[in-house]
């Protein structure tokens, strides 16, 4: 089984903002991370993130507010983080706290500078399969994933397993756009096993620890791990059981080191795409 | 093989518009249908919805314009249209000439008007599977159609033929919400008759006259057919060869006489819900 790391992935896409930058005049494009609260979860995608932004040469700044503000005035300082012309893509740290009405930021985010494809505008052009519009990182990340490793999508048998809007529903979607026929499953899927080894292509984005074992894959699969969880001994593990697949599918990303680095550098490749759109209108 | 014929079902939802009619206070909800040109398929259409409407107690008014309308002339129509207060609903038949641009009047319709689901807010709802927002009506037709004949969507494999906006990629979403576990074929799936006979919900929207014979249907599966063809005789025809089923699916509906007549069904059902909703707000 061949082991698909994240890391040449993420290289491969670096190669790309670094030729779409030469293109750019005037500053490094700047990204915004905007988060409440101060969840390990956020605070660690967070970290990655910067990293991520000034390893590709990119401008990073974080907006943190507390886990107690208010709407209005959260409201208040999104929209100014929203209208600063220097700030050329935003990244929404969520789910936000419950007095934070969550809806009111996707309609008011620019969808230029939605990178993360929040927005009803962003939302509707994955669903119909455009050029134009950003996807969920995490999702594109799936098909930068396979695209980087010449993966053929066209035709194949692709199940995902999730729902999502993060990650299961529009990967559906940027899947059907590659040609891929796609099956969604869920908690409510029967026959859950039979439906996941029928897959050529297997994507676990289900959020629960190790659940994709030797018994949920074909032979021959190409399977990807978009999990993150920590497993009883408390260390970082993904929705597959990974080496229990050796000799069953014939390849697999691990977790870490896996889908996880190349949602920031997707990340990265949509705040470049941004600037370059503002900045030739 | 029981026919699952749409009258019965289009009954049905009427008893819930006479019901929610009943709730409201004022005039008679009132629906546009806005076309330009003048395509068979959208008169043809246009004059079923016209029938409907008034058969469930509702008015409706049709806006046509000359083929040729420039983009700017349209624009300005279909504001005049949509900003409207008397109007509760509109129903834009499509697709347009191609001098109008087409997205600037889907970003423009007014989403509580938007009977068929083609703003972007409608499209981000469904793909989210939302309670509110209006789904594309034929699409939603399917779901009408077999809830109206009690058949279990829950943990079933659901398979579509298709992936248009107006019906393949919004039901695939809206049998997700149903719990189904749904895969998604088109022109590119590889072995699709295979796909297609493990299928026990089977949902053909290729647009293609009587490719769905009995070799892609498996024993006692649900067959739901939303083609509306002509076929070399000139006769209407549906994706699915109706008569080749017999003895191998449980159910079927045919074409005529099936979910063409729920489609406005739905349309109807929507422009009382959107007048509930405008008439208290």
């Amino acid at each position: 089984m061949i082991t698909l790391k994240g890391a040449a992935v993420s290289a491969k896409i670096r190669v790309e903002v670094t030729e779409l930058l030469h293109g750019l005049s005037g500053a490094a494009p700047k990204l915004a991370i905007v988060r409440v609260g101060e969840r390990p979860d956020d605070m660690s995608y967070e970290r990655g993130a910067l990293k991520k932004m000034e390893n590709f040469g990119l401008q990073a700044e974080s907006f943190s507010f507390p886990a107690d503000i208010s709407d209005e005035a959260f409201q208040k300082e999104f929209r100014r983080i929203n209208d600063n012309p220097e700030i050329e893509g935003i990244l929404l740290l969520r789910p936000l706290p419950k007095q934070i009405n969550e809806r009111e930021i996707e309609r008011m985010i620019d969808p230029d500078k939605d990178l993360d494809g929040i927005s009803p505008e962003n939302i509707a052009r994955v669903f119909a399969g455009e050029a134009e519009g950003f996807a969920p990182c995490t999702a594109e990340a799936v098909i930068e994933v396979l695209k980087a490793n010449d993966i053929d999508m066209c035709g194949k048998r692709a199940a995902i397993v999730g729902r999502s809007m993060v990650v299961g529903r529009p990967l559906s979607m940027l899947l059907l756009k590659e040609n891929a026929t796609v099956t969604i499953c869920h908690t409510r899927t029967k026959e859950l096993e039979k439906t996941c080894q029928d897959a050529q292509i297997l994507i676990a984005a289900a959020g629960k620890a190790k659940m994709i074992d030797a018994s949920f894959v074909g032979a021959d699969a190409v399977v990807i791990d978009v999990g993150i969880n920590v497993d009883n001994d408390g260390k970082l593990c993904g929705d597959v059981d990974f080496d229990s697949l050796d000799g069953i599918a014939s390849m697999a990303t691990p977790v870490p080191g896996g889908v996880g680095t190349v949602t920031t550098a997707v990340l990265a490749k949509h705040l470049v795409m941004a600037a370059k759109k503002h900045r030739s209108s």
